[in-house]
């Protein structure tokens, strides 16, 4: 559907309308602080028909990458003449992240591909996963200042060279695995649709979570050295950020915000400036984002442009409204924002990352599998265990299989699992965390309407080819022989299954029917 | 793939290698009493590559009608000058069944539409199912004749006059339900892929099964009358057809066979001129097909040329290669022939065929399901049940709302099943029969590589909308008030959910996180 963008709203070109709040803060409008603006955009929008946004749940995903194309958002920006927010972001995705699964080109939202995702404990800033809710703001770093306002002692700005002064703010690192609570989202899809937001709940597979080595100060220390400490009413710290944000004809910045109590744990919530080493990429939230370590990565806000105290957890929708976790009987018929709890801490889940589901396996009576395993809130992976059986048998990864323990990150694991039995069986793998938590067995046990949080055993569908049985190895050497290879499996064979002699043999022998006996 | 067709073989037009047998039988080559044209016809296709059958397993479905195109079978005609029977099959399909799902194009594989399926006992000679395995013959009626022999008293041939003349032998009527091996094959393939046959196991519905009234003769009383009776040693009746059929490389003329202590019954082994009153179709066999009551629907042979008495059931490949069920363990790497078991009497089985699979439905706390119910093997239907939650629960059918019995045919069935339960919900349905057989309850129980005889419970999911529950009256009256509808279901409301004054109210009484005690 093609819009046509209106040059200017009463006489006023639609520049002057929604001008860019900062010098050197390119694709920063700011909306919270501009009611006007506001009812402005919302009036331009009602005047307009959008896209509507694909349907991938009652249809299949398509191969293509970009696998989603956010027609809908990009008409919402081009609609507030701000479709230079969209060709930036692309922009940037294609120089920062050219090899990642690309979900959802706007805003982006790319899945780590499964080989870098089992290179090690640390995922390559380049193939970290990326789910964006804007478009990608381009900050100068040295236009960059932070504000910290609501109730706290004293308001105040902090540049970003103020600071990264270990003088003024003690620096910090911290290995942490983020997670988007839409990790595994297929699985939930697969089984039953569910809520289609107009900003795409992407179908994400096993690759929506990454780890790196953050760098930056404790949220803690600079409320207390910056600002004078919070006021006691205050018991949530809220993220206003530089992304602009749609919600039902609404415009908005992107907010969220976490506990205090979350935040008075001085090495729980950072603001960073680094990952791995480096300086974060714009697509990560260049120059400043905060980290919230355990915690479902939708609150670890990019591009921060304000930090408030707040007595209750913020209205934006952003909080209020997503990442809610419903009962499996809520839905399109009856679903409120309070009627569901709001996703804070993840749970333990995991993961089989190779093989992969409905892959042939020729093995010798042994099948090795490989994956990921986390837990949020604090808590660690104690213990993987792999099931050959669908989850009945369940064996247990030895440690020295499992990569070291950190407070807020994942572990990778390896398990090589006795296989006796031929053709399909289904693997699945459960974490249990160092609260004794683990994971439901099956994927409905926990289905929720707006498809978050797929934190049950992870299954894949295995083709057995055991080569250390008579029969599989005589087959396999008639395929070699014939220069034939066993997969694909659904092409069939060219040569008979056997031999007609020793069929009628067999017939003989064991006869189709009883023998009759008058 | 284009195939270069040679026009002639050591310099005889293929014409004359595969002429037709004889005048009015348009369409029928023989191949099993020419030897010699059998090792022609394989030496031909040996020179030849030919296009892979289409993968529809690892792949979605098509959604195309015709569904599958047999571009294999159809250039294995063409390589021996058959490209007529191709061509002639495809006119009748368009002439006799217009309005069939075309599952597979050639050979023609047709499934019954959902709501002409559930019109009442009897199926529509147009839209009865039809599996062939071969083109069609064009057969005049008056050339027909029938050739018994074997291990039978006397070699014979019988004219259809003859046949159909009720002096010489004594006519039956009977209501009878056939059924492909292959009905709801699809769910097992959704649940893991299998065979991929060279004439492909076609992905069938629960539209591969129908129910006529077929009048013929019996075939006990025809071997008697014209042949004096089967010799002692003779245990099988091994029909051949006129149609042509590959296998690896081989031609062959379609041929099956059924053991004689099923001919024995009298009523249960038909030779069938006349279907629900009509002359036989030419595509369900015109002038003349067997009509096996119970029993696999590929046992009924169509445009039959030969009857055989055999001390053995037949070696033509569909009765000693095809429709054999197979242990779940077996697969491509090891299997035989002779490690499954051969299929003959039909299990009991059931569908659901009213609502379809994923459908969203708003209801006053009851939703009312229709579907089939059949057992074979001379087993009629004694009692249906349903389950709202996938196989806990189970109503039972009323009486009065089963069709009425028959020793050889289906029952169809309606029930109004009490739910309070909205979102996601998984019906299923099971059948027991006279014998006091029930159907397994998961489709993986009864998996197999042939991917034959789905006879699980069948299962859909059903999105329900309970309009008797207040909050989902209150939102479908919102729904109503803007012109939406509630369906798609994946379609995001353009309304916010909920009033964020209510909202904040809600949350101050039952905030996010536990009051602070200190």
């Amino acid at each position: 559907m093609s819009t046509t963008i209106a040059a200017s709203f009463q006489g006023v070109p639609l520049s002057q309308l929604f001008p860019e709040q900062k010098e050197g803060w390119r694709g920063y409008i700011e909306w919270e602080n501009e009611p006007k603006r506001k009812e402005i955009a919302a009036r331009i929008l009602k005047t307009k028909k959008f896209t509507p946004s694909p349907e991938f749940q009652l249809e299949p995903l398509p191969k293509t990458n970009p696998v989603l194309i956010g027609h809908r958002w990009k008409e919402y920006h081009a609609a507030l003449g701000l479709q230079r927010i969209v060709d930036i972001s692309w922009q940037t995705v294609l120089k920062e992240k050219p090899d990642m699964i690309h979900l959802l080109d706007f805003p982006y939202n790319g899945e780590t591909p499964r080989k870098p995702l089992m290179q090690g404990k640390l995922t390559d800033n380049k193939l970290h996963f990326v789910r964006n809710h804007g478009g990608i703001p381009d900050i100068d770093e040295d236009k960059y200042e932070l504000e910290i306002g609501g109730l706290v002692n004293k308001h105040c700005r902090i540049s970003l060279k103020d600071l990264k002064d270990p003088a003024k703010f003690p620096q910090i690192t911290m290995t942490v695995t983020l997670q988007c609570s839409g990790t595994r989202r297929i699985e939930q899809i697969q089984e039953y649709p569910g809520e289609g937001d107009e900003l795409i709940q992407a179908p994400w597979g096993e690759g929506a979570i990454g780890t790196a080595v953050y760098r930056g100060v404790s949220l803690k220390k600079v409320l207390k050295i910056a600002s004078g400490g919070i006021q006691p009413e205050a018991k949530h710290i809220e993220f206003i950020a530089a992304d602009t944000y749609f919600k039902k004809g609404q415009v908005f910045n992107y907010a969220v915000s976490v506990p205090y109590r979350k935040v008075r744990q001085a090495d729980e919530v950072l603001l960073a400036w680094e990952m791995n080493g480096e300086p974060l990429p714009k697509i990560h939230g260049f120059p400043l984002r905060a980290v919230i370590t355990g915690v479902i990565g939708a609150r670890s806000a990019k591009w921060i442009t304000r930090i408030n105290a707040l007595a209750e957890p913020s209205l934006a929708p952003v909080q209020s409204q997503e990442y809610i976790y419903y009962t499996p009987q809520i839905g399109k018929q009856n679903v409120q924002y309070s009627t569901g709890f709001s996703i804070q801490n993840m749970p333990v889940s995991s993961a089989i990352i190779f093989p992969q589901d409905k892959e042939l396996i020729v093995h010798d009576g042994a099948i090795e599998l490989t994956g990921w395993s986390y837990s949020g809130g604090g808590n660690w992976v104690e213990r993987v265990e792999v099931s050959p059986d669908g989850g009945h048998i369940w064996y247990a990864v030895k440690p020295e299989d499992l990569t070291e323990k950190h407070y807020h990150a994942w572990r990778l694991w390896k398990i090589r699992v006795p296989v006796d039995a031929e053709g399909w069986i289904e693997f699945c793998v459960r974490a249990w965390d160092s609260s004794c938590n683990t994971e439901p067995t099956f994927v409905r046990s926990a289905w929720n309407w707006d498809l978050h949080v797929t934190s049950s055993a992870h299954r894949i569908k295995l083709y057995s080819v055991n080569k250390t049985k008579p029969a599989t190895a005589a087959r396999l050497a008639q395929f070699a022989a014939r220069g034939e290879s066993i997969a694909p499996l659904t092409r069939p064979s060219e040569a008979s299954l056997e031999d007609m002699t020793a069929f009628v043999e067999a017939m003989r022998k064991y006869p189709r029917e009883p023998r009759t006996e008058n």
